[in-house]
Parts: structure tokens; sequence; C-alpha cells
């Protein structure tokens, strides 16, 4: 079994920062600091990567319309096929008679994957949109 | 203007997550590592403390892992089935041999479905997980 | 024994269906068009006269479409929201540009799954439609 | 726009065969005979192709099993990850507290697919499973 090498650092922040710190991570269930501090660090460095552009990233778009609203369906399926190659899925749920949540599970070039998510938010007639990025698992040791 | 006290304590990251970070660090500007964390934890605060509450929202919990780190699978799955009121379904993607991402829709009490995401996001082996948070639509007129 | 009475009627389909019809005919030994399209009404009659009935039921409606074809997104959308109690999510893959498949995710009463499968997969538009019925996994030891 | 080029032909079968074929198609919601012989027809062209192996489909693979049962999981998953190429995305549903409900995406060639299928049906504690073919679209018109 590979034993993954493990790195030691130390930090100084306030005090008071420090103790709001442990509060979070007792109520989200974290055993200790490092595993807290690593989580966010990963969060950033996903964040970091979709902002440089040419990176390939995994994430989710998520939008909420109204079915009933004119050619909205047809425009958002006409811009999804375009890119079909970075859409691995698309799961859409009826939440109620009108609403629809759609999640577009993506995978491909950060910006591309942006300029999806951007030409999807704009269309008329989506209430929210929202694009998650994360890693597709390459550069982030767990 | 008061001093602030300052304090002190050390962490433990995979030595190839704090190169990375290192690097991001230098490519953002920080002058030192301290400062950088202290921003991320500020962030993760502000995230945490935004009052969800008693309000029905939608949204996705978006998670990636190595399947195989021992006891993730079970411990995912065992948490999921606890919440499956809020759990609409999950997507599963290989990504590929070894990491795996998975997207929960879910749909309940924001403070609920806001603890079912740090469980799982605090789990030992995630990669990387981030909630997201959408309307149902009902109170956002298109 | 009793003759029984035959009776004749035409059929249009499209071209190309009709000479895929007549290779798979003359791969399955056939001797002629009317005894395998009798079959495969058969088959159907089976299949449809099937008591479903009044027994809670998971599954799968599998559809086939492009999505080009005028209106065809719309109808489906409309009548999956009217049935939206049953279904738990729907997942949408871009297989190519114009191919879409649609696997709808459901739970319910097998007479009310079955006419939804019905209704969606008779949309004229649709190229290849599908109702798998399983269990919900309550009446089946493993 | 292109006209799709139609076929007329006839067909004899026994009367009381016909009768019931037109009280299927009523009952289906069909508005004509020959739209509903021609889905007929798609279904088993779809069903013969399976059978012939080297020919590419899309599909589901449907499995309802009880999470608690030992290692299935894990079972369940290092298999779809060695086939990751052929499965699109698996969508799982937590139908209760023990009984999952998941649902494989996947596309590539008919032999290898039925081969996926009946190494994850086999799998010991799998209550019910079930492959379901379709077309990729390409060769059927709609």
């Amino acid at each position: 079994m590979k034993e993954e090498k493990v790195s030691r650092f130390s930090v100084s922040v306030p005090g008071k920062l420090l103790k709001e710190l442990d509060a979070m991570i007792k109520q989200k269930g974290y055993s200790n600091r490092s595993q807290a501090i690593a989580d966010m660090i990963k969060d950033h460095l996903v964040e970091h990567n979709e902002k440089l552009g040419k990176k390939e990233i995994a994430g989710t778009i998520t939008l909420v319309y109204d079915h009933h609203k004119s050619h909205i369906q047809a425009t958002l399926t006409d811009t999804q096929h375009e890119y079909h190659d970075c859409i691995i899925s698309t799961v859409h749920v009826h939440l109620d008679h009108d609403n629809c949540l759609e999640v577009l599970i993506v995978k491909g070039m950060a910006d591309v994957i942006r300029k999806i998510a951007d030409e999807l938010i704009a269309c008329k007639g989506i209430k929210h949109g929202k694009l998650t990025v994360t890693t597709t698992g390459k550069d982030i040791p767990s």
C-alpha cells in the first residue's frame, strides 16, 4: 500500500478567528483541524483553477425555470446539444406543475464550461442559474 | 488600535496539496501562508454563517472522491439513506478508473440540507465537496 | 378446425424503416411480412395485457428522439409535469447533435406508470420508447 | 425541409388479432395504425440489433438492491469503473431506508453492454436487475 507523504506547517491567525474556526469545524463534524483546513485549501484550488481557464474541470450547471415560458426548453436543448461533448448528462426534476430543476453534469476546459454556463443562465425565463466547479479528481489528493 | 492576540497552530496535509497551495498563494500575491489561510477561513465562515434556516430550498451536493478509499462508499450511502426524504436522486459519474463525481439533487428545509452537505463533505476521503443552493421556483417570478 | 377469417389492412412507414424490417424478417427466416407483423402484434399484446394493476412499482421509461422534431420537447415535458408525483427524475443524455436519450425514473401504482409510458411513447417523433418495470424492493428478499 | 419518403404495404392478419390490435392502439393513445405498427417494428429492430452483438446500442441497466448487503456497493462500483467508457452516468435513487434503485445509462457495442449487465445482475444481493436496450438514434428514423 502506497503511503502518502504528509507535510506539517504552522499557521498564525487572530485568536478570535481560530475560535470561530474551531466552532465551525465542530458543527460541520470534522474530526480535526487539519482535515478541515485541507478541505478549505482544496476548495480554493478548485476555484482558482477554474479562473485560470485552461484546465480541465468537472462541475454542474444548475438551472431553475418555468417550462411553460415560451421557447425556453427548445433554447436550452439547442445550446446543450451544441456542446454535447462537454455535457455528460442532464438531470431534470419536475419540482411541481410549473417549475423545473435542471442539473447538467459537465466536464471540459474551464473556459468552455464557463461559456456554456453563461449562455444557459442568460436565457430568458431562467429563474436562477449557477455554475458549480469541482475537480476531475486527477490533480487533488484525497 | 487594539493589538489583536495571534494564535499559532500546526496543520498536516498531504505533501502534494501543500505544494499546490504554495503555488496558488504565490499566484494570488499573498506574502505568507498564514495570511492566505486566514482569508480562506474567513471565506468559509461567511458561507457557514449565512442564515439558511427554515425555508424550503432545492439544490445539489457535489462530491468528488476515489471509490477505492476504504469505507467511503458505505459511509456516503448510509448517510444518504438516513436522509432519503430530502434526496431526490443521486447521479454518479465514473470520471476515470479511480475518481467518482457524485451529484445529489436535494429538496428540503435549508438547515437540514446544510447538515446533510456538511456531513457528507466532512467524510474522510472526499477530495472536494460543495453545496449549491437554489430556489424551488415558487417564490421567484421568471 | 374452423377456418379463421383473415383481415387485410395497409400500413405506411418511412421507406428506410421498411428496408430494415425486410432485412430483419429475412434474417429471422419469416416467409412473408404479414406473418412477421402478426408475431410482433402478438408480442406487444402479451406485454400490454400483462396485469400490472394496483401495485406499487419502480421502473424506468426510456425514450430516444430527435429534439429538432417540432413540439416534441414541449409535449414530453407537459406530460411529465402532469405526472410529476410519479416521476422521481429524468436524465437526459445528448447522444449527438440531434438525438436525445431520456430516461425517466418512476415510482407509483403500476397502472398509472403504464399510462404515463403509453402516452409518452405514442408521442409523434419518438424513435423508440420502452417501459422497464422493477420492484420497489419491499416485497423481494435479497 | 427534407421530406422523408413513405412506403406503403399491406398486411393480412387473423381478424381477431386485428380487433385486439385496434383496441390496444386506442388504449395506448396512438392516432393511427401505421404509427403503432412503425413503433412495433422499431422495437423489434432494437432487440434484433442487440442480439447481433456487433452494433452500437444505447440502453439502461436497472438494479434494485439492499445497500446493507455486505460488499454489494463496492462490487458494483468496481465493476462499473472497469467499464467506465461505456457507462455515461448512473442514477441512484434511495427508495427507502434499505432499498436502492440504480439506473446505469450505457452506450457501446451490444456484446460489451450485455456482458456488463450480466456481470452486475449476477452480483450477490441484487433483488432484481434488467438490461433495457434502445437505439443510439442513428439507424432509426423518427
